[in-house]
């Protein structure tokens, strides 16, 4: 027989599933609906407008996709890229290039800008790329959860009036709810995430939402989207006016996600975005007093997801693997190039706070010091504590 | 603001999703851990070699996949069919009509073999058509959820060992857990269902069996899979000994697969069919008893999901809508051409009691005859409640 399973309670500072207010874990075990009950629908156009908010956008076609961000990626290319079409993508990350492999298995003519890992791309850059490729769609990542970079987008809509042709499809997996993403303002067209950053709802869906040009780019494909499970045109009815059936929606998971997304309404986009700035430069304060180096220039960082270089001589695994068993403290290694060269520790929705700024630093500083790195003790966790008593919430 | 929600307690008797024991409510609620923490892969072997067991398999590729049903299917076919590969789909209702929507859209040929929506096929005409059309792939639904048309298989694997290129590819959304599939014995290459019916966990997860050959199959396309997010080769590294990151899972519904699979083995598989063939058949009684006639032959009815005809002059949608609104009850419609025709009502897993049944009978009494349906009081119960005590469980 099958024993009894208890998942020990994790504090999850890693790239993200981060935890989520107990409101939200007792939402999963509300009482199960059938996916086309009067009630669920309901519940279904409450979590559509509270998307909406978020994503700062009027799109009517906004909605969670029933997968995880992989799905959401996968789901705005397979529907806005036909075989054939130029995409552009700018490649500064793990995600970036897992954006050239969906949009490739679409049939696009890819073309990459090729940035450097921990760096964010220029906006004249990729206007130079634009110039010369002229594509259907340009994608780029917001939020590079591989490297802790923030893109910054307000640049783009000045720059995209003369691309008429182009639509902007954007990852904001790391950055929505923990950074402004302002889809309509910055002209994005196509803009998906993942639920289990720093929205702060377990791992399962996938928001995403559509604008008006992006919607009339799919009316006018020539071919059937490639997918069935993520067509938006059959999916949009089913989230639409209409309730057609389309698959069985996972209906605790849309439970789970109205309830993170009703804390962060209760919360203020603008309280939530200044909270997360605040932890993560009270890390940044820590870590940098510890003598070690964050990965990424200061104006690029995200607030979300610090990474840190791991200095040398000290072994990652064995560290990340004393701060797992000894402080039940998750946090995240390098992925692909950057594989035991830094540390992402992720500050997300209900994780970012105080607490467990200082904790890590704490542990973070005996960890260092079991493996003979010199530190004075207490160091960062007092560099900390001084921004935060020089910087009190507004 | 959004204000709190409270979905009713339904009792779920339609097609699914279905009630859940209330330990598998508890596990959504258990604390998260990240997608890559030990003690997580420990859960995934878990839900892995439980999986096993409930499709009678030792196929070493058996993982849920991050979706609902849908996504099951659509996995199913990315994988082993490739643009040209010749795909013969036997259509007797709803599910095998979405079947060739699926593979047409991998750019298979596919052929059609008709059915009559309510009736099984004779092993002898789909020989007949493999004969013909000399097929990669042979896909037919086990549990036809539109109809409540069961699909026998015996015969199958003594066909099939006359083609040895063609594979079979089986949907058990709505038998898996509550009538036996038996994937090695019948020779199943690919086997998919869904969580929320006989397994009755949430919906959100889509278990999905490979055979050797399949695999193989898949080793040897000459080009990739048209879907990252459901490409088995890399999804089973994730799944498999390297536990390489491809998507992150979700977490919390993997506990409750994990709950659900724990039940169904302390109850044991054979027991569980027998629950839901007495059930069902009880359940049928009534319905005869009540001079309401099964939609489906009694050798071909599912166990799981019982079809009735509506009869004459009775209001289908005001039906439904009463025993949804006064007793929380909900039933399924009719799909597609059935629409208005039949109702479908799920026994599924958890659900497949003798309470609900007997209820169920009670409360449709009462909604026809407020439709000036003439039936003798209590006959329905009673007719089952006979059943019941010459029938006791062995």
């Amino acid at each position: 027989m099958s024993s009894e399973f208890h998942p020990p309670a994790r504090i999850l500072m890693g790239p993200g599933p981060c935890n989520v207010d107990p409101r939200v874990m007792l939402a999963l075990a509300k009482p199960l609906l059938g996916h086309l009950d009067p009630d669920f629908i309901r519940i279904m156009h409450q979590v559509q407008d509270l998307l909406r908010s978020v994503f700062v956008t009027r799109n009517p076609l906004t909605i969670p996709i029933s997968g995880t961000g992989t799905a959401g990626m996968e789901a705005a290319f397979v529907n806005v890229v036909e075989p054939g079409d130029r995409v552009l993508i700018c490649v500064n990350g793990f995600f970036g290039e897992r954006m050239v492999e969906i949009a490739g298995r679409c049939g696009a003519e890819v073309k990459r800008l090729e940035g450097v890992w921990g760096k964010s791309f220029e906006p004249a850059e990729v206007e130079k790329e634009l110039k010369a490729f002229r594509p259907r769609v340009l994608a780029l990542v917001h939020a590079e959860t591989s490297t802790g970079v923030l893109q910054p987008l307000e640049d783009f809509p000045s720059i995209l009036k003369k691309f008429p042709e182009t639509l902007l499809l954007v990852d904001t997996v790391t950055s929505l709810g923990g950074h402004p993403v302002k889809v309509d303002e910055w002209g994005i067209d196509v803009c998906y995430s993942g639920t289990q950053k720093c929205l702060s709802c377990p791992p399962g869906l996938a928001p995403i939402t559509f604008s008006p040009r992006a919607v009339e780019k799919i009316k006018n494909r020539s071919r059937k989207v490639q997918s069935f499970y993520l067509d938006m045109d059959t999916l949009g009815r089913y989230w639409g006016s209409e309730i057609t059936y389309h698959h069985t929606a996972p209906v605790s998971m849309n439970y789970a996600l109205l309830e993170a997304l009703r804390i962060i309404q209760e919360e203020g986009l603008d309280r939530r975005f200044e909270r997360h700035r605040r932890n993560h430069l009270a890390l940044a304060a820590g870590i940098e007093a510890m003598g070690l180096k964050m990965f990424v220039e200061p104006q690029s960082r995200l607030w979300s997801l610090n990474t840190i270089a791991i200095p040398e001589g000290i072994d990652d695994a064995k560290l990340r693997k004393s701060l797992l068993e000894e402080y039940n403290l998750e946090i995240g290694g390098g992925l692909g190039p950057l594989k035991g060269k830094i540390w992402r520790v992720g500050l997300m929705g209900y994780n970012s706070n105080e607490r467990n700024v200082l904790f890590f630093l704490t542990v973070l500083e005996q960890a260092l010091l079991a493996q003979g790195y010199e530190v004075p003790r207490g160091v960062g966790a007092s560099a900390a504590r001084n921004f935060y008593s020089k910087n009190k919430p507004g």
